[in-house]
């Protein structure tokens, strides 16, 4: 069917209509209308150390959710794939020592099995965006999913990917916009931005924004994150690292410790005029 | 020769370097740093009765700057090319009445000579972005120009078209972003929010967005103009219409009165928090 | 990582350096340099009659390889999703009543087993292009696959795709170029044409064209056709139905049988001047 | 106005309706239906020299028509602009000798005129093909134009863009389809090869193909070329230069001349096939 044919069908159950807003509740924190839910953490989980020290910055600064990639989908197959299931176990120790909850990113099947059994939060990323069949398996499960928008995907098909999930009776569904493919090259992708006020008019689902892949260079996210909290995106997912020169992926585009601290602080005065909590 | 290879040449006039920024100084307002500052009008001059009361609006928001157009460049030839001469004199008539600074647009030689003998600030447009012709003959001039980026553009190729105006002595230049043209068909265009701390890197010259054309649409507006404020932005060009459902073009974009006072109302405790003085 | 320091490992299994063109033989027919293939069929496998009125049709044009989708990644979870392995057998029959091969798509590890065991090609859709836990699935098998570019997809990009199911064994591999994602709306997508030629310089592998997906309408399909065949590309592959208007799915961009035998018999004569045999 | 509701506006003057095509004769050749016109030289003219040489190649490969700038719109104002009027001279001079037409770009009111004495086919280029003053001025004028699509114009807008020249009374126009930017970035553009059966479809006017500045780069333009003869384009528009490597601009997409003759003898036969001219 062609595509215009295909869509006239409804989105449903994710469509805002009467429906009220989802509020993710993680027992720590929160996502959702109301909320400005900070998730940070290195790219890659490269090793325990560099995941531990992650892990007690964020619970210094009170965030409350941590990223780390053990499965990464990478362009070259002769690239570091990620650390795979020892790299959860770090994840998952350092989480509990600091009371952290864990997003991180399913692939397939196999890699769908072992995240769900350690995270808290269950990230399909970019390039699966449309691989209906991992979203359908994720749709079976009863955990939060973030899920993030394809780099090609109109906002129209980013709401069908997240209908599948719906559709198989998990409605705990973050959506994430993280940057589109455009022609411009001084930031790896396009933030579109203007998706947040658009996404909030058409879902009830919590949106929030990537700045790192959206930008691909770390010295403009600090004022990327005030543009995503001020448009009113539901948080950030931000990639930090203590020496990102040496991070064995994106490490362009991963911010320093002290710059990050230093955003954060930033924002809580703006988050109190704009009548947000940040989480 | 090829884009890489001519690109090559540096740009000079307009880059950053050890510059300080660049503030348009207009008599009663100013654009640069530390200002974000209003532009706000109809997308064209109609008629006498609309400019009046549209500027009577502006001054009593203490708004100091209006748009309207004159000279429209549009898709079609049969399609309303704006009022000329008259809509200049209305124009005038109205600023002079309620101390208002004018913009708008000059298209060719022709035009730009009496846009020159009327306007306070001549608006390049999208679709004149690299009309080199064009940017040469404002470059002679000796009045700010606002040079809007094409919608298909690269901010490097935007920094060039400003430096075409530059080089022929004329350094009163505000950039402005208005979105990019992508595969998005939600908004008109897609805002490229990143282009503005990209671009205070890259250039010492003031630079703002236009929200109405990059969304074309009026509901997100409120929240880009917050994005606006918030990404450091020097200030905002908005279309703004006392009816818009009536309007001879772009109504489908401009706000209506009531609501662009209250998002101007808004925006004022967010500028305090960003230390930024509303002009 | 960012994408850039990713890719500066080579790709090395694919790439063209020495290797002599890869020439799929699949028993009645060939793929690769020197022939230009036709591959042709409807977009689903609808139901029993449908397909054998396709498959009739075919042999008596001479064309050996008959495509059909049973399982459909679709926009909405709410559209047709494909005949399932009921469409598989109507396919396993109608081939070998007229001994064709037959090409269908696999989604995921599941679908994935029951195409190897029917299809003599297994497709790779746009949308799983960087599906890289799926790709290594079907890099481990023995059978040739048709990899399409995603629609986003840069050639680079497209090319490490590949050197994912290489890397895994399996080098049977057929590119197929099916439009990329523009702002231009007269066509589904567009056609990148030129990645064809672009394509032959960096890779051994063979490279077809789909014109359907890239067009999205039919009257332009025969006019992309003989441009494919003019630029090089080693076949094609087409949508057919013998009554588009009543297709379940992309019945717009399906070819009716009278045009399409008129476009096959018109580009024998082409073929024969640019030295190339249509298998 | 938005775009949607300003285009609802019809083509009138290009649109095909039950308009017979177009056929642009230039005494010494034509462009048009039935024909596949060949239009070569060097990117900017760069001295007496090399039109010269040129010209005498042209001459004898019986092509009718060459290219040469001598404005040259320029993304950098430190980039050579081209030699001017004594530019013009010079192909005037080899134009004469060696019975040419000669086509050159204008890129403002002074320049038009200029160009208007000296050449045969006035170009609009790229960046100026939604200048609608330039366009109207050149629609008043008594001599083929050469339209080509903006690199960011849909082909609704390229159609608005011939409309405004039809307007004023010239409707000798040729439409050129140069490639259209994309995120693909192994060519300079993307050749949008579609364009010509959908531009086909709509309007009366002949349509070319520049291959150069859509590759970017000089190897794959034969193959571009013969897909632009198999598609139907009414001709080409190439780049050539002596000493391509010492070229002012574009040395890197200019063919040399044997590539260039060996090219047009290999398309001959396909011309034949296909029934079409080659002038």
């Amino acid at each position: 069917m062609s595509l215009e044919a295909e869509l006239k069908v409804d989105i449903k159950l994710v469509a805002r209509k009467n429906n009220e807003n989802t509020i993710i509740d993680l027992e720590n924190t929160k996502v959702g209308e109301g909320f400005f839910t900070i998730i940070a953490g290195p790219c890659s989980v490269e090793n325990k150390e560099i995941i531990e020290e992650t892990a007690h910055f964020l619970s210094e600064l009170g965030i409350k959710i941590m990223r780390g990639g053990v499965f990464k989908p990478r362009t070259s197959p002769y690239s570091f794939q990620g650390l795979g299931k020892k790299g959860l176990e770090y994840l998952k120790l350092a989480a509990e020592k600091y009371n952290l909850k864990i997003i991180t990113e399913a692939l397939d099947e196999d890699t769908l099995k072992l995240v769900n059994e350690c995270a808290d939060i269950i990230q399909i990323g970019s390039r699966n965006a449309q691989n209906y069949g991992l979203l359908r398996k994720v749709g079976k499960l009863n955990k939060p999913v973030l899920l993030k928008r394809g780099f090609m995907m109109t906002i129209e098909e980013f709401l069908y990917s997240a209908e599948y999930i719906a559709f198989e009776g998990n409605k705990n569904i973050i959506l994430c916009e993280r940057g589109i493919r455009t022609f411009e090259t001084k930031t790896r992708n396009t933030l579109d931005i203007s998706a947040i006020p658009v996404l909030k008019k058409e879902t009830h689902l919590p949106i929030i924004i990537d700045p790192s892949h959206a930008a691909g260079r770390r010295d403009i996210i600090p004022d990327l994150i005030k543009a995503s909290l001020a448009i009113g995106a539901h948080g950030i997912m931000v990639e930090i690292h203590p020496q990102p020169e040496k991070a064995l992926s994106d490490g362009k585009q991963s911010m320093i410790f002290k710059e990050f601290e230093k955003t954060i602080k930033e924002i809580k005065e703006l988050a109190d005029v704009l009548k947000v909590e940040i989480k």
